[in-house]
């Protein structure tokens, strides 16, 4: 099957199946999560007490954890419901929201990344390489300029998802300009998606949930499902861009996205899919 | 007065009296729910500091209790709220968002129900099922397909719900396809509102709250405020469910539906009200 | 140069240098700050940890201190943020959200004000009364009605304002129907804006995230800086509400005034200002 028939059957499977996602997540775009992923046709659930995550995450086909505004309570229920998971073979996306920019970020994700078990990273570049060890510097949440991924780039951005994805056991997305989705055997480069995504917030928090949903309903193919989530996302911003009018802006915007996570279906993700595997050097 | 002019009469009061609301509520939705308090023409706080709790329960005129995102420090500051609001005879509403996915979910909103003076749950009906100790399972913070009412359970709803009024001393708002708002003598069905509802989070989160600004301006009659609560949010899904265009979605959905709480007048209300009383069998 | 091309200039400052601002806000609108600081053209990063909070504050421009849903926990990490700041002289906005309405809300919003080295308090005039220790009674978070300014009282306020202003050694923005901007020797009035900003939450909190990204920019001058912050806001919520079709309510009002905060260039701020200076009796 081509890898655009695919991606459909993937966004058709989780629009049938209605996955629960349980999310820990920050409190600024925890709301857009939600609807995020009852837009893509799954079901959030966001919970964060220590005492209730075990009982939560057992009923759940994924676990999102994002530690934007991560405190030491929320760490600790992070790592319980972690653990969870991890016993009972349930995905696990970790968003190290803001890695890079203090240590507690740092520490947190890199530790969450080695004690449990990650099935995918979902992160901008300077996050990424924040979580590799390599000397970086995020700008707060937001990519450092100097790592964005370019077409002159992305030979060394696919080789250094894989060697991360080898090293951290997992799949990674490195989204910004151009996607960069891995394995430690393959990588794919996503053109979808539009500028404006980088204009509001949650744009990122949104897609890690997103990638529950998906990984939730796909657990054979983690690479695939996330190179869908990453896909799914990439076309709403871009069908919500392609309808901005004239006094629209980012509030517009937002909604649009929105509208186009929803509306999205199978026919759609096949059409505009723009995937590449890209050639190992 | 026929009951459509009664529902109508409040909602008037509301946007005279514009009562303030205090709201202990989820992080997730707590932006909706305040919109949809102003919307309506109330006025929310929201705080969740035991030290704080007290001074601004005082102050207001209902109590907006929503465990979707509890822990062990906000349950505390919802119990002192609670007692706060008893003592000084101050309706309170509880919203049992998840009772029945979780032990600590069930057993907090319990604990609430039995020791304050709780005058209207609103919950959907796994929620209001686990709390009335009937075995159930709740499909995370959605209702369970099996425990849908339709025209044919209409009656075994009504009992149940009159029977559940009656046990915790209180009015109950049973939301979904079709509503039940009861107390221990009487039941009605409400057939207004739109699937889209169950698309968006904070559908619920909403009604809770606005049924806390229509208990604080109509406590001689917590069963027909509570209905004309339900009635409000019901017909403000259905006039943005019929503005929904080509492209819209989601989004889009969520906007119109503030659009339409905010712009509902009384006469619109007394037109478009379907309600009905069930008889008791 | 005249005060509004000087506004204008602020403006363009703001969106050719997008500075960081910390935000440690309540979790009621703080997607909504977000989306408004991202709106303007500069970057936001929410934390409120204390183990986080001082590597953030020293990568930011400016720091939001907002006590909306303060508890013991996030006060904490105010003041820890707060004196990294001050003693970074990294401008401080301070939120006093509610201050006047509980004795824990006027207790803090005045600690802060006392121990930190405050740039800019930005509130209502029932908020900055009870900060100023007058006798007054906050509506909950809103302006008591008595505390109106209008063309009448506007000397009284501005000699109000810049009392406050010489006392706690900041500048001071009482919004309202008019909005009054001073420091201790010159007070100006801002008569943008549109009464649906106060149907809607958030208007307030957004606008302090936005005066201290404007105060990052414009160091030399916190006044116009401040200034040019509320004249944003206030056309910003004048084009929204001139947008404003039959059906739309207070939800598309959201949307169209973050399209306005985010479309809005200098040009069109400079033609739409509308600021007076007021003389001082």
């Amino acid at each position: 099957m081509a890898i655009e028939a695919e991606l459909a059957r993937m966004l058709e499977g989780v629009r049938a199946h209605g996955p629960l996602v349980h999310c820990i997540t920050n409190y600024v775009t925890v709301e857009s999560c939600a609807n995020a992923v009852l837009a893509i046709g799954a079901s959030p659930i966001m919970t964060d007490e220590a005492e209730d995550v075990e009982d939560i995450v057992s009923i759940c086909g994924a676990l999102d954890l994002n530690i934007g505004t991560l405190n030491a309570r929320t760490i600790e229920s992070m790592r319980i419901a972690g653990r969870k998971a991890t016993e009972a073979g349930t995905p696990i996306v970790l968003d190290p929201v803001g890695a890079g920019a203090s240590r507690l970020r740092t520490a947190t994700a890199s530790g969450l990344l080695d004690d449990l078990g990650i099935s995918v990273v979902r992160g901008n570049m300077s996050e990424v390489k924040a979580l590799a060890g390599a000397s970086t510097s995020t700008k707060g949440v937001d990519a450092n300029p100097l790592d964005a991924v370019t077409e002159d780039t992305l030979a060394e951005a696919a080789a250094f998802a894989c060697d991360f994805a080898r090293r951290a056991g997992c799949v990674v997305a490195i989204t910004g300009a151009i996607d960069v989705v891995a394995d430690e055997a393959r990588a794919f480069a996503v053109f979808n998606g539009s500028p404006l995504q980088g204009r509001i917030t949650g744009a990122g928090c949104m897609l890690s949930a997103v990638c529950g949903a998906y990984a939730a309903d796909h657990r054979d193919d983690t690479l695939v499902a996330t190179l869908a989530a990453v896909v799914h996302m990439g076309i709403a911003g871009q069908v919500a861009s392609e309808r901005m009018g004239e006094k629209d802006g980012t509030g517009s915007f937002h909604t649009y996205l929105m509208d186009a996570l929803s509306t999205l279906d199978g026919a759609a993700m096949r059409d505009r899919a723009f995937v590449r595997e890209i050639a190992r050097g």
